[in-house]
């Protein structure tokens, strides 16, 4: 199939200048606030986002190391296919994060619950919406670890 | 900042030929069965995927227009930034869906719920995560119209 190119129409800033010690998703990183500065040419395409409490930020992971089809996720001592993680080593390394909006100031987004890499090329925006978005009892395959014990996970270097 | 290459790892087949008259969204297409096809490459990164009851994909909207930044959408009347929406006609024409995985054979997998035009390329694929992903309570700007009425609106053509 035909590739596609994409360019990045911001950067994430974070905590997280190293790919060691990060938090392993925002739910392991409720506190940590971030700012995304989006390209000033996109910026009237922000109007009404600070009406949503929560987005997702889609974004490149610009330091996965190669592709690898099974891994041994930070959650697990087992290993697992790439697409059942969320194990930056994909064969597109493409990242969602759900994180809060704290705040819009003209090209500048406050957000809380990051969980990536300082100067992460952002790819796109989209507003988290429950009608769409909030799936109640599903079923969490081979991660069913709590919300506790992934908050207290730290990251390491097996995918750099 | 520098354009990034991604290449397709399968295929969406849907029951939507044409790009009108689509459920807008996931939650109004509860019942569309579709089917993803893997490149028989990657088939290897799906192992334990079946244990999860939803799975997000992530896609190219193939089929958008140019982008724009102010758009109306079709839940709407007004117009919002292109970012506080879901619509097709963003910067980089990125979709994400949120579907229910009923299984998983080989390199072709059985969804329901799918809110795209067959023949749509995918670029990846990522398990719903509970403690990762549910946002309880969250606020929904310009967009809070309920499930029923988001059931019941389709696509036109304003985004072709």
């Amino acid at each position: 199939m035909d590739p596609i190119e994409f360019t990045p129409i911001g950067t994430i800033h974070s905590p997280f200048t190293d790919l060691e010690g990060m938090p392993i998703q925002p739910a392991g990183a409720r506190d940590g606030v971030g700012t995304v500065v989006i390209d000033p040419a996109y910026e009237a395409g922000l109007k009404d986002l600070e009406g949503f409490s929560h987005i997702y930020l889609i974004y490149h992971f610009h330091r996965a190391g190669p592709t690898r089809l099974r891994v041994i996720p930070f959650l697990d001592t087992r290993e697992h296919g790439v697409f059942a993680t969320r194990a930056p080593s994909r064969p597109n390394p493409i990242g969602i994060s759900l994180v809060e909006l704290v705040e819009v100031q003209g090209n500048r987004l406050t957000i809380r619950g990051i969980d990536v890499l300082d100067g992460t090329p952002l790819l796109d925006i989209k507003p988290y919406i429950g009608g769409f978005d909030r799936v109640d009892g599903s079923r969490g395959g081979w991660l069913e670890s709590s919300a506790d014990e992934i908050a207290k996970k730290r990251s390491d270097d097996r995918f750099i």
